[in-house]
């Protein structure tokens, strides 16, 4: 992928930027995720009135600290690279000037400090720590999983809708407007509320059938979701169960399937490994 | 199934329309689709009541629009088919009446164009795109798995509806009537708004009875859903091996659908992998 | 189990009720049901103010004659058993006595009318149904499901108990009495209304510490429920893969878990009915 | 683990008290679990107002004669160990003085009686005798398969947290002060009440935009439950599966743990079923 721009300085930066097999770079990562914690800690706690107004200046003045330090860093990332153009174009590069941008431009322009879920796209730099860390390699069998589920969870989506849109329109032709439903998209907003459990209690149906019809979507959503849960389990069981056996098939039964250690089939006991000799015909 | 009524013109549009392997019969199902979002999409914003004054003509225009074309294409449909009749009587044939007819029933009756239910079963008409796209045929998984677990499934509902019966009895006799358990119907309403889990918050106990009471319904609708959830997936992962079974048939006894693991025909005791030696032979 | 009281009329009718073998017991139990669904929806439609006055009087009538059959038939099954008494000791006659009693007592103690509940257990007679009509027996898996997975379901139980307990008390000391805290009781009431994700919104958090800490409690609810989902889940695969496969294991390689139709082993091809002949060796 | 500090009455003492091998081990067992039900359900009781002034003084009566007979427990099980010191230290032993001291405390320091949520970790006293009841041996299956699953649903935490953290900042630009999303951590509050499906309804969204959002959220909450219930599921199914390794060990190389279908060791190829005759000796 990318490549270090050139010896010494260049690939020991890159070594402790990008990887994280030396000690360097491990505590790299760890301060590069502490900062980013820290920093939308601080976004956070100066959207509280009572903390911007007794904390103002302090979370001002990290917000800073923050913004220069990762400028400095994102420097230094593109200073080791062969190819910096591609990286600020890769999903990791967008991400890390997105979270400096911000800041930046409120120099310049007063209104951009409200950028508020733009300097919130920090957090997304976590995966990049999550990936060295290699919990990301974790994602792949959810990934697989899905990707395999794909189908029938689409089909699942599109029947919900369906279920929620019919009902919610019947609701808005049953129910007085001072139910709430004064709407079909804002009886959709109650459809979905209540067909995944959620309901607020914000819009309720008050005649006897709307709420008999509310029960239906309830009961709807509450066993529904036996679908998609069943099919994604049944997948991650046939991706584990792919992912830890051999596909290669025995040359004397066929039998395929075989832990990844087996070196006999366990069925009719013919040696699995063809490139090497059977240590029994030996003797 | 369905044969088009003839050649040449007519074999033409059946491609166009009831198939989608060429590219005219592809872009066909894209317009329909975009077609049906439209005017779904319209019936929903047409209610909106700020929206209304402001595009209602707009809206009123494009309702006409889709109209007339659902209404050209369900006769070119009828022109292209040979028994159009047993069209009109399908599942489609229907969907597709009803998709047109409340907006011309509204030149004659104006309480007609009331009928916003109807105008939305149009979504329905989404279906037959899917199953064009292939994705329906995702379902047949879900139906199967679904189809099996038939029985438990309704034993579950059984007992769900058994347990929110007797406590929201118990409820209505032991809360007081400002609580809103004013009736038996309206505390089994309560009562699944409690088990499922949806929880609005317009009906809730006051009594530390009451209070008892529910905590038992909530604990039930909490874990009884693992109930249909285990089953369905275990069904999902039996339909999901059923359809890897190896479809060759035995050449002893012709008997199909063996375990992917076997060697030897269950029925007859038939070697079946021909390409390898029966180790029995040897002797 | 139970046995018919003689022969004739008494073994005739003893078939009818008892069993649904024949026309005529299917009938019966038909009949049954509607009837027990009708005495259920009028004692909960009598429940509604508005349809007590007006339809008070019919639901009385029909409450009666819904009482007179269920005592004639109670009479009748007495009538055709060899042993009444321990059919009355039986689940299925305390459920029969029940379903009168109210009814009957009412006519000397007028309170007795308000046994409501006690009438509603007539519900529970529908399982006899249910059970002639051989859904009961998919309980069987079920339950047996249910009882492997035991010892774990009653941790689970444990954990969330301890979980909402601890935290419910840390709500009751840091909200203020108008948050509606009033007492730990009723802060377990809120902490397993959060839990089981219900949300009322009739007690609900206002502070920041009481926020955080509920947030908790959610988190830990919503991803909790995979324990027993998980268990039960592979409990149920585990009890339908038992009972479709046969325990007995090859006489030639000792596997076991073949299908049930199974005739040879399908590892060896080793004739698996060591009562009968092999046809293979008649050649 | 722990040792009795001597022979005679030390010995049986620990017997009694740290083992429920014997009659009175069992009983002991039961007495300290009503003991321990008995004093936590005191202090619920006590903190509702009306029982308080009604039955404060048994309360306080029942609340010293626990703490009193704990306090002998916790002399005997010093008494009879051979090294008390490992005993206090361990978690066992910290739950123990902890679930006397607030009492105790309350003599010197009259605040100390607050520590009411200290005195209700006495509950985690339970766990003692779940794990003397064998009930806790249950959860190593659990535990088995939380670890093997623990990579993916830190994962799956991690994205929850992401989504909740940028919808919450949107509703918190877009919704009005009055809708009550006044901070970024009140929005995630909220986030989280409506991702997990509680929602309270103590804060909604009131904007069409901000209900749209709203929307995806409680899909997202509805439908990623399906992950970690999927990944737990196979994993408790694989542990599951794990358990019924043969435990017999091979007679050719001694490995131990064959999959329960396996006829020839994977590693050596040997016939594993001594009782049958290997079927390639024929030859």
């Amino acid at each position: 992928m990318l490549e270090p721009g050139g010896v010494g300085l260049r690939t020991r930066l890159f070594q402790i930027i990008f990887e994280s097999d030396t000690k360097a770079g491990k505590a790299f990562d760890i301060a590069l995720a502490a900062l980013i914690v820290l920093s939308v800690a601080v976004v956070m706690l100066d959207s509280v009135a009572a903390y911007h107004e007794r904390y103002g200046l302090l979370f001002y003045g990290i917000e800073w600290l923050v913004t220069v330090l990762f400028t400095i860093e994102l420097g230094v990332r593109i200073y080791c690279l062969q190819t910096p153009g591609r990286y600020l174009k890769s999903f990791y590069g967008v991400i890390d000037v997105l979270s400096i941008l911000p800041t930046w431009l409120a120099l310049f322009f007063p209104g951009a400090h409200m950028l508020v879920v733009v300097r919130l796209l920090r957090t997304l730099r976590l995966i990049r720590v999550l990936e060295m860390m290699s919990l990301a390699g974790q994602g792949r069998l959810l990934l697989e999983a899905l990707r395999r589920s794909r189908g029938q969870i689409t089909l699942f989506l599109f029947v919900v809708f369906m279920v929620v849109i019919i009902f919610s329109t019947l609701l808005y032709m049953i129910e007085p407007p001072e139910a709430g439903f004064t709407s079909i998209p804002k009886s959709v907003y109650w459809g979905i509320v209540t067909l995944t459990t959620v309901g607020y209690g914000d819009i309720t149906p008050i005649t006897p059938m709307g709420q008999f019809l509310s029960v239906l979507i309830m009961l709807t959503g509450y066993s529904i979701i036996a679908l998609p849960v069943g099919v994604f389990s049944a997948e991650v069981i046939n991706t584990l169960r792919a992912e830890r056996y051999s596909d290669e098939s025995c040359p004397g039964c066929g039998h395929a399937r075989h832990e990844p250690d087996a070196r006999y089939c366990k069925l009719c006991g013919t040696w699995l490994n063809e490139e090497r000799r059977d240590p029994r015909q030996t003797s």
